[in-house]
C-alpha cells in the first residue's frame, strides 16, 4: 500500500490533512481527507468515519460542516473518503450523478462494467479501516456516519459489521435504498436484477437481522425535497420499533438537505459519537 | 431597487439567505448573501459586515468559515456581497483571477473599460448598506470585516467611514495595496498610474490621517504564502504604532491562507464585534 500526504493544513489546533492512497479492492488510486485534533500529536486518539453524499468527495463535508470545531475540544479524528473509485473512466460512468463517478453508493458490484473497480462496501469497511490503522494516530475505537448515501453507507457499515464500529449516526440518510429510485438505478445496475442480493445493503432489511443493537441516531429535516421520495425514513423507524431496535431520531422544520442542515447538528452528532469513543 | 429573495435553508435556528438586487453603483445585478441568526425573527439585530478575497463570491464564507453558529447565539446578523461587479463582460474582465471578475478591490475605478462598473467602494460602504437597512431585520448597528483583498476592503470601508461602523477586524488582510504586486497590478488598472490616487485605498497610508482611533483586530497565519510578499502586516503594525492606533494581531505557526485558518478564529471576531455591536 503506497501513500502519499498531499496536503495538510492547520484547524482548530489540529490538521486537516489529505492522503492519496491506492487501493486494492477498488483497483485505483483513492483520496482520503482527515482531520487530526490536537490530542493526536501527544496520543492515539479514536475515529470518526464520514461518508458523503451522492456528487461529493472526501472535500465536501471538510469544507462545509465546520466539524472539526468539536472534534478538536473532543479529540477525535474524522476520516473522510471519496464517495466512488476515481480515474477509472468506465463506460458510463460520468454520465449521471447518481450512478458510478460520486454515487459508489457503499456496496460490492457484482455487475459490469463496475465490478473490477466499484467494491466501495469492502473499502470503506475493511481497506480505509486497516489503511487508517496504519496510517494515522488513532486507536482502535471507531464509530461511523454519514449523509444521505453516506448516511445509508454509515447505517449499512454498523448494521453489518457492529463488533467494528462503538456508535452509528447519520444525516438524512437514504434508508430502505431497494425501495426508492436512487436506490433502485444504483442497486440494479451494480448488483444486477436479483434483488435478494439488493437487501444485503438495505438498512430496513438488515436492522430486522441485526446481531447487536447498536443505538441510532438520525437527524432529519422536514422540509428536505428527498424525505418524501427517496428517504423512507418512516420504514426505518417501524422496522426499529417492530424490531426493538434502539433509535433516536431529531426531526426538524423549515431544514432541507443541505451542509447548513448539517453543520447546524453536527455537534450533537460528535459529542454522541465521543460517549461512545472515549469511555472504552 | 428591485430585490429578490433567490434562496433561504434553514441554518443554526435562523435563515441562510440569498438575494439578488440591482446595484446602481456597479450597474448591473448582484447577489448578497446574508446570514439571519434566530432573534432577527422577534427583533431587529445588529449586522456585521463580510467582504471575501480574490476569487470568491458571496458564497465562500457562508459555505467555508462555520460563522453563523456564532452568529446565532450572539444574535447577528452576517451580510455577504460579491467580491466584483458580475455579468458585466467588459474586455479581460475574466482573463486573471487578480483583476476584473472575482478581484473589484472594493475601490472606485476612474479608468476605461472599468469606470462603467467597479465601483465597488462607493457599492459596499454605501449602496449595499442602504439596501441591507431597507430590506432586513437588521439595526443601524454594523460592523466590517474580511479576508485578504477583503480585509483590505474592511479596513478601508471602516478608516474612512468610523462612524458607519462601530468595529473593525480582518484575516490576511492586505494591508499595503499600493506597496505589494497583488494592489499594484489592481490600483494602476482601475486608478491609472497616478499613484497619489492609489493613497486613498490604502489601509497603511489611511492609518495615518484616520479621524477616529476605531479597534483593529487582526488574525494573520504565519504560514500564510502571501504574507511574505503581498499582506505586509508589519507595515501596518509599524503605522499603528507611529501614530499610535490601537490595533490588536494574533499572529499564528502554522496556520495558512485558508478557510480553515479563517474557521478556527472566526469565533473571537464574532465575539469582538457583538461586544461593539451589543453595547451601543
Amino acid at each position: 500500500m503506497t501513500t502519499k500526504l498531499i496536503k495538510q493544513q492547520a484547524c482548530f489546533g489540529g490538521w486537516q490533512q489529505r492522503y492519496q492512497h491506492h487501493a486494492q479492492t477498488l483497483n485505483c488510486e483513492m483520496t482520503v481527507s482527515v482531520y487530526l485534533p490536537p490530542q493526536a500529536e501527544k496520543q492515539k486518539v479514536p475515529a470518526l468515519y464520514w461518508l458523503s453524499g451522492l456528487t461529493c468527495t472526501d472535500e465536501n463535508f471538510v469544507q462545509k460542516a465546520g466539524a472539526q470545531r468539536m472534534a478538536a475540544e473532543l479529540g477525535i479524528a474524522i476520516i473522510c473518503p471519496d464517495t466512488s473509485p476515481r480515474g477509472t473512466h468506465l463506460p458510463g460512468e460520468h454520465d449521471s450523478y447518481d450512478l458510478g463517478s460520486g454515487a459508489g453508493f457503499y456496496i460490492n458490484a457484482t455487475q459490469q462494467p463496475w465490478a473490477a473497480h466499484y467494491q466501495m462496501y469492502d473499502y470503506v469497511s475493511q481497506e480505509l479501516v486497516q489503511w487508517a490503522q496504519q496510517t494515522l494516530p488513532i486507536t482502535q475505537q471507531r464509530s461511523i456516519s454519514g449523509h444521505s448515501m453516506g448516511g445509508h453507507g454509515a447505517l449499512i457499515c454498523a448494521l453489518k459489521n457492529p463488533q467494528r464500529y462503538l456508535s452509528v449516526s447519520a444525516f438524512a440518510p437514504i434508508c430502505h435504498p431497494r425501495a426508492c429510485a436512487w436506490g433502485e438505478k444504483a442497486f440494479s445496475s451494480y448488483l444486477g436484477s436479483n434483488t435478494q442480493a439488493w437487501k444485503n445493503y438495505d438498512a430496513v432489511e438488515l436492522l430486522a437481522n441485526a446481531s447487536e443493537r447498536l443505538p441510532l441516531l438520525i437527524e432529519q429535516g422536514l422540509e428536505d425535497e428527498f424525505l418524501p421520495t427517496q428517504l423512507n425514513l418512516t420504514a426505518l423507524m417501524a422496522q426499529a420499533e417492530k424490531y426493538h431496535h434502539p433509535i433516536t431520531v431529531h426531526q426538524h422544520p423549515h431544514y432541507d438537505h443541505s451542509y447548513f442542515f448539517i453543520a447546524s447538528f453536527i455537534e450533537r452528532h460528535l459529542r454522541f459519537h465521543a460517549k461512545a469513543l472515549l469511555t472504552q
